[in-house]
């Protein structure tokens, strides 16, 4: 089946830079960070679509901590690539930098690991190709991935529980 | 220190009714969970500012899963509420329902967990009035938001391993 | 024909809190009148489609006053709710009040009555519901929808005045 | 005093024409009403800023019928002029015309009158410069605006009644 | 063939008065170059669609220099009509002006000429309309316009420099 | 002076992926080019921004072709890197490639060539950190950028048939 060759880490690795708009910020001047987490989403998305060249849906977010706060007038760098691929989930993680445009260092500011997965029309789970694992450090990330992906099974909530009476 | 009086629960309760934009969705009509996290980050914003009547950011997103598809073309509700209130942090939680317009079941979509922390303008941690505790459920609630908290600091990456070298 | 069982006022009442942004104001800081009308003819949108379950369209905005301006920076809260359903129109009655998300009084800003009217793919009314009445309140408002709606029809332009010549 | 010359209605005449966009409709291709107020509200603005040079917020909507529905896919011409000038007052008059833009016959959408007012950085009135009336219907116009300036005082609720108790 | 009889420049022209926005500008208060380039080519799409009701597409813009800039806080005037049309392609010019809202000249801030080709579902070219032509001056746009077009052919870069192998 | 130290090409080299969105499209689903140039202009403004930590704004865009047609469902890659620096001018080169979500071919749309310059508060020019050349091919660019420069001034039309009566 030449549709599921598997494809390398590269091949779908993602970057983009984005300035800060007034619009992504409260009257402080400090940006939301759920415009950092609906960025972070784009580029997820971007990234486990490119791999499998099929329809993907956000599965979940990994916990999330803003360890540094940015301010309006700096660009945000997030930096997106594939460190897991299971039978229909992909594992995105992302890393964000903010720079100052006029200068100054540049720190992380947050860290995100967002699980995708295929779907058909229908939202059923759809098998993704496999993920070609070229460095050391890409079958180490693997092996984290395939753990904290286990991790997540263990502790989501049962399809009943998350019913809603009509 | 009149400022620190104490708020109920009800005092900062609120909600978003929104409806889904060709905009929030993918091309197969999948709203994106990024824009999803981004209103929840809005309202959690609200919530807390309301209560603190302070400049407020946002510390942490606990994991989210998302429940179920969201779909352009439905409504989406959010209702946030203060969970839990520390020194200078607070905990929103926050419940998303998505509703076809047109008819049908409701269901919940994703629940989530905001950690949002009041600052000052240099972005250092403020004190917060207490939350008044009115109902059996709001302190179990509490108690419970009490225990994530904890939970996040053990779990916390330390500050030195977050500094980037410029 | 049970699609037209009646429907409470609660059922479909609505309520959205959202943040001015810098781009609904000028810049003096004042929010523009227009920002709050759009965001109150959403809000009419959504109360009538979720009475009716129909593809709906807006006939006709009451006259508006903007009682007190609204500032960048305030949170503004609308509640709307059903209060007059004819064989195929709905009128919402929404209120609009700012609220200093840093303390402060809560004012209203606006109210205002919008008429929404049930339509079928080709642009044509449609039956709708009958709203079930469950207090005194809801009894008084209805009548008194039911005035402005016959006000409305004589004071109308005539479908021949509107015409435009190709 | 020479910032407050008299100005022709010609001076501040403003058009704009303008796409819809599908973030201006609903899902059944309907553009929203409010989308069209407040474009509406953004050419009153323009207009009486540049006739009176002076800040200005929007006081009122005198009632709007929409006359036509409007489709994604359409251009919308939008035509404003002051037709009558107060003390700190200015009634706008605006047309709003659609067109397909594949061809097809122009027709009104909707007909509106917006009365803005000039004010001070505390919000209150400041005079404005007069308006040079040219024509004969400019000053028929202006008449029937000074009618509806009157009328609109007559029905305005008193600052009584719109005060909230905090 | 009906659909093919000429139209005058007039019945295309169309004019744009906007608002600059925060979201137009970047944090010294210029508006971005590219945010006024992005409504010359909207105006100039809206310019060849009414002339041609046919589906249009930008082909290329003539060098751009902007002359002065823009600061947020300004009225920018877009005109736009048709000077040239050829077989399947038509070239619209644009003039942006920028005016201080509260008084103070207007300004050019830009020229644009901007090529727009009518196409069909595939992207293939497809026969417009001819411009008829009143006036002398617009004869003379008409032989200036048909020059830049012939120029532009000459230094197009071939079918073949532009192809990037998959 | 040491902040006018150089700075090499890849220090300010810019990148951004971008999903085209339904409001980037008219109503055939084709992706407007001034959209691309919109986001052309900002991956410039970041670029020249970075190399020279000053406040830049865009001076002039060179002939741009739109090669081929972008449709709403790709994605745009920008990538964009200075090519010339001169006292207070720097010019960008931008690559736009298309690329289908869901497999196929990449392609280039686009290739520009921006201008910006650095400026004071008032708008006049500032010296720019020159630009440090590592490879062959950098100072190739960097002489036919030098060529491009000296054509554009010998083009740009005078200060005084830019002006405008007020």
């Amino acid at each position: 089946m030449p549709e599921l060759a598997p494809r390398t880490v590269e091949h779908s690795r993602s970057s983009v830079v984005r300035l800060t708009l007034p619009t992504d910020a409260n009257f402080m001047g400090n940006v939301f960070g759920g415009a950092i987490l609906a960025e972070i989403d784009r580029v997820a998305y971007i990234t486990a679509t490119r791999h499998s060249g099929l329809n993907v849906v956000t599965a979940s977010f990994d916990r999330v901590d803003f360890e540094r706060p940015v301010h309006v007038g700096q660009v945000l760098a997030f930096d997106a690539h594939l460190t897991f691929v299971g039978r229909s989930s992909m594992e995105v993680a992302i890393e964000v930098h903010a720079e100052a445009l006029h200068g100054g260092p540049k720190y992380r500011v947050v860290r995100a690991w967002v699980t995708m997965v295929a779907v058909d029309p229908n939202g059923g789970p759809v098998p993704v190709r496999p993920l070609r694992l070229a460095r050391k450090v890409e079958r180490e990330e693997f092996e984290a991935g395939r753990q904290r992906m286990e991790e997540r099974r263990r502790h989501r909530p049962g399809p009943v529980a998350t019913a809603v009476p009509n």
